[in-house]
């Protein structure tokens, strides 16, 4: 028996990004959310997997980019085929999760929709189901709710979320109304966020009733609403075109940005331990990594002589390193890649000077 | 018309070493003189090739191993067949010079043979070859003659010949006395060789009357000449199986130590600028190689973004660099190499390591 609350459950998965940082095991045709960077599984299936207890597969929409569509489709073949689906244009966050919201609607006027990103690791899935649960509980109360992931280092790579002194409960399953949101901070304030203790990480895992962002989007974004809450109903044979035609028009921001930060009444829960990861880089990975005594993380057989910090993935081949330290090693068929761990968040820099010598083979 | 000084002239080129400080390129089956290291062809095709303006192909012989010959006869084809032959096993220089100079003795009493390592690099091919054709004219009347090259920096890795001073003449094609042989130096001890104007390197190639390297070895390691001199006649019959019962058992040990040094009237002609290099290592190739502004250099397609003096091989596979510096990277299709220059002396540790682990597959 499905109660009356988890019927209305709804997971909306983001999977349009391209994650060049991974470069040379990312491609256009197979981003980062498909890749099974940490030896577990495609990224995006985890993420599935994650939520199937908790959400049925009939009630799970994915949106994607029309390179990965394909792929995607074959990785999850518990959800509907139609319910996988390509935004003809990437538009950030806020249309798309707009679009979901539509697609929701059409189908359920009560629907409370999650927000996952499809290419984060979360290495507790029962600790993480425990929060989601309370969040979806809490959002079928007419809240727009977020999760919010402790700091564990000054990162300046997040989006920061503020919450009044000593209201934050992590683990508690909780909720705490959000004060403000933060940009990316420079070192300096992320050092004063960790300090303070009132600061959470966004991971951009949202839950809200599919009709209240609806409401919240022609508030912020009115052009935005107008072209998605102008589309026919899903599935209907005129869909797909008007998509096409109109989705690319919206305003390409975040919903952070765009919605976030100018609703009221956000609140929060602070995550605690689920080990979470958003794998922004090769850096994330050699963190998440088993290490030897020397701190070497590999992926297939290694090889260490006065070598220490390297992280090495090169499937199928023996890596052998001498007298190196902190380097990231990426081995694939047609392109290598040797970087310093600290260049981890450069690497998609190497992919724009690909693209700028017009190799499209390897992007 | 062949001239009767030419007519006695042949060559033997050494070819049974393993070169495992070019793993994971060299293997076993596949050694540093049949590799391409350079870019310009198989390093013992290119011996040869360096040689056959003065030596017949039939006035050839080339000793390797067992597991090289098959390798080495089809880089070879102008070659006789029999005359590349595979040692029983390896026992260093003065056996194997030995053995060459029985079998070209069986075919002409008169032979004035030089010695030649099949993996060195001579980048300037005509000069070598008035050296070369200058040290057989020297050998024909009688003496031992060697090239020495003048030493570029204080290398501990080489022996080192001395002459007296102000005896040398590099380039001038006239021999000097070999004053005494000095073992691999102390970097301190290098450093004075180098000042002194006096030393040269020993480049293992050596020119003398097949007759008289015999009469020297009988004299310097009787037992080694016993078994050699005890062989049957080069192409008989019984001529393999007693060189595979008889060979294992010479002494192990170099030309070197074994007979020149304790050799007096040896002469030596200072090579001057023949482009050389005994292509020691990785570091050595990548003092070879063009390098592009940043001092990195590739055999393929190379993308450096702020990388520089790195040497990539990795054909056929763009590589890219990120923030590293002075490293070395070999990437062949089963093992991958990942070493800092300065450590270039000790990828042979690895191939050690290799063994430990029983991964014989990638020796």
């Amino acid at each position: 028996m499905v109660s009356k609350q988890r019927r209305h459950r709804y997971a909306l998965i983001l999977a349009g990004g391209r994650g060049t940082r991974f470069w040379p095991r990312s491609r256009k045709a197979s981003a980062k959310q498909v890749l099974d960077l940490t030896g577990a599984g495609p990224l995006i299936r985890l993420t599935v997997e994650r939520l199937l207890p908790l959400v049925e597969a009939q009630n799970i929409l994915v949106l994607t980019s029309g390179e990965l569509c394909e792929a995607v489709r074959r990785l999850l073949p518990e959800i509907p085929r139609r319910q996988i689906l390509a935004e003809p244009a990437g538009r950030n966050t806020a249309p798309a999760i707009g679009l979901g919201a539509k697609i929701l609607l059409d189908r359920d006027p009560q629907a409370v929709m999650g927000v996952f990103p499809a290419d984060h690791h979360i290495g507790r899935a029962a600790a993480f189901r425990r929060l989601a649960s309370a969040a979806w509980r809490e959002a079928a109360r007419g809240r727009m709710v977020l999760l919010g992931i402790e700091p564990r280092r000054p990162d300046t790579g997040y989006g920061y979320i503020e919450f009044p002194k000593n209201s934050l409960r992590p683990g508690s399953l909780e909720p705490a109304p959000v004060a403000r949101f933060r940009e990316k901070p420079d070192l300096a304030t992320a050092r004063r966020y960790l300090r303070s203790g009132n600061f959470l990480w966004n991971a951009g895992i949202f839950f809200w009733p599919a009709a209240l962002y609806m409401e919240r989007l022609r508030e912020c974004l009115p052009e935005t609403y107008s072209r998605i809450a102008a589309l026919p109903a899903f599935g209907s044979r005129r869909f797909p075109q008007a998509l096409a035609e109109s989705f690319p028009g919206c305003d390409n921001i975040s919903v952070d940005y765009a919605v976030l930060e100018r609703t009221q009444g956000v609140v929060g829960l602070a995550a605690g331990d689920i080990g979470w990861s958003d794998l922004g880089s090769f850096e994330a990975l050699y963190e998440l990594a088993e290490k030897d005594a020397a701190g070497n993380a590999s992926r297939g057989d290694l090889l260490a002589l006065d070598a220490s910090g390297n992280y090495a993935d090169a499937a199928g081949k023996v890596v052998a390193l001498l007298g190196v330290e902190n380097l990231i090693v990426v081995d694939t068929p047609d392109a290598l890649l040797v970087a310093r761990r600290a260049d981890a968040q450069r690497v998609g820099e190497l992919v724009k000077a690909l693209e700028g010598r017009g190799l499209k083979a390897l992007l």
